[in-house]
């Protein structure tokens, strides 16, 4: 494990307006600086990035309602990688793990504050940071714990091919739900009804929301698993059962906007239909883990929860990546992988 | 008990626009067409009803989120009324009670479906549809049901001077929290810190909600009981504290406009808060009723929660009685007493 003293970062640079371009951000490279380690930290090798939508939010100003990237600092992500140097007895050199990182080769991190989680022997980066990773954990909390569908409810999920929102779907269809995917495109709509078995689909680019919501829900929606916001988090709350919950998970409709978005206009509709709308981080439920972990590890196993990864490679290539989150191109969970290495997808 | 046969009614003749005006409604008088009624139902004698925000909703089209008044009918209104002819073996003739009737001297109803409530001996009118009303249990099961507050949390209360808000934020002190009403005019805010002991008050007519609310709540709104909506649901949502909860009770700022308001942009601010948003009836806790008008008698003896009834008179009126509720010129709970009666006041 001979490395490279060299460090490449990338560092946001300016806030950026639309989607994320590279020249708002910085491609510096400089050997390590080398900090030394307080107690409770480590320095990591990252190896593989999860692209995730919410990092765009984190991009935007402080003034916002989540944590803010400083300008100069490297892109935060969730990473996996091991330890080179550590201060933290849970966590020897050479230890695997994941945690949350940012777009360099070697991250100073401190393993509380950073959320670190062991990579189990077996398991491969790949999986722990896609299939077992934050997407899944926030499908599962944010529909069982949030959600809390009831078998024989209504269960909407947008977003529905996305990684967090296949699994929720199918989560939905293992409590007995009927599901309905909401999806952009054919290709999408086609693999949740074959792979993912759900009941009904809904293109949005090619159908109309409201009247397709209202002819497949015709009892109304019980859980909306809402990854997207904006249009279709109001056509989904004009067909809302009595009681029902929307489950706001994320609103990439409204990430490349202004700080605020669209939003949810119509707050009578909350009142007279005693409905919930709940937001949630999945950190949220960190004393769960290892439970959540355990039943997706299984359900995945016996074939009862299908899941796609797209690895992509490269770290020069991190900001377009990064953007295929926002076109629609990517399929399933979005990785980048910056080296190579024997146990990434082993 | 000797009654005149004629029966006046205020009929809804169009959708009103902006505010309701007398000429959206029928002033008519007819003797009764006395229809024979059904298994389960009486004929009441209305003597007293509530004048609630909430019926300006039902007087919107019925393309919208509540049950909407059909043109032609008498306005919906929750009564206080002496049954008059009864096949409800509950409720013999000369029995008093509360339930959902309508803007008229003599009306049928259906017991179950109108809610009706037996007035209890010593209870008049104006405490059964007053204190002891609809208002009082919004307030009771919004804010322990759907908010529920802990002892020490900060809890903040729209329209806190109003017939439901004065007894949220009263409750509110009862569950030990620090509570900060929001209300229109030094009047009212002086009654809210004299008589209902708030621990601070925010005149939104003359200040900035957004810092004062910033200033009060240092560490965050962790309930906020919203009868407003509108600007100040904005500015509460901007500063909640984490699993922070919104009890959405009315959106008085928004039933005068059209059918879909201003609404709630910041849903990002909802995600990243681990918020809750709920909306609810009353009804929705009928079970629980005996149980919460137990409890509101005991606070309201005891003087732990103090009230005011603002009681006025005349059928002709109700129209210019009812728009008191929007201009803000009622103290307390609106009554509209429409004929003297000996138990009225009682």
């Amino acid at each position: 494990m001979t490395q490279s003293r060299i460090n490449r970062q990338w560092r946001l640079r300016a806030r950026p307006e639309g989607r994320l371009r590279t020249s708002d951000l910085e491609r510096t490279e400089h050997p390590w600086d080398d900090p030394e380690l307080q107690d409770g930290q480590v320095r990591i090798r990252n190896l593989l990035f999860l692209c995730a939508p919410t990092m765009r939010n984190w991009m935007k100003p402080p003034e916002g309602p989540c944590p803010s990237i400083p300008l100069g600092a490297p892109v935060r992500a969730s990473a996996a990688g091991r330890v080179v140097e550590s201060r933290h007895s849970g966590y020897p050199v050479g230890s695997r793990l994941t945690a949350m990182s940012s777009w360099q080769d070697y991250a100073v991190i401190d393993v509380e504050k950073a959320g670190a989680q062991q990579i189990s022997d077996g398991v491969s980066a790949v999986e722990a940071l896609g299939v077992l990773g934050v997407n899944s954990l926030t499908a599962y909390f944010g529909l069982l714990r949030i959600g809390r569908p009831q078998p024989g409810e209504t269960l909407v999920v947008s977003g529905a091919a996305g990684s967090t929102g296949s699994v929720a779907a199918q989560i939905g269809k293992l409590q007995g739900c009927r599901v309905v995917g909401i999806a952009g495109g054919d290709k999408k709509c086609e693999w949740l009804r074959q792979e993912c078995r759900v009941d009904a689909v809904v293109n949005y680019r090619s159908e109309n929301m409201q009247e397709r919501l209202e002819a497949l829900c015709p009892t109304g929606i019980d859980v909306f698993y809402d990854n997207v916001g904006g249009a279709i988090l109001e056509a989904a709350v004009r067909n809302m059962a009595r009681f029902g919950r929307i489950v706001l998970c994320g609103q990439i409709s409204e990430y490349n906007t202004g700080s605020s978005g669209q939003g949810l206009s119509d707050t009578m509709r909350l009142v007279y239909g005693s409905l919930r709308v709940q937001g949630f981080l999945f950190t949220d439920f960190k004393a769960e883990f290892p439970e959540a972990v355990r039943d997706l590890k299984s359900w995945i196993s016996s074939g009862a929860i299908v899941t796609r990864q797209d690895v992509r490679k490269g770290f020069d290539a991190l900001p377009e990546i990064f953007n295929a989150l926002f076109d629609g191109s990517n399929s399933g969970t979005l990785l980048a992988e910056i080296h190579p290495d024997a146990w990434a997808t082993a």
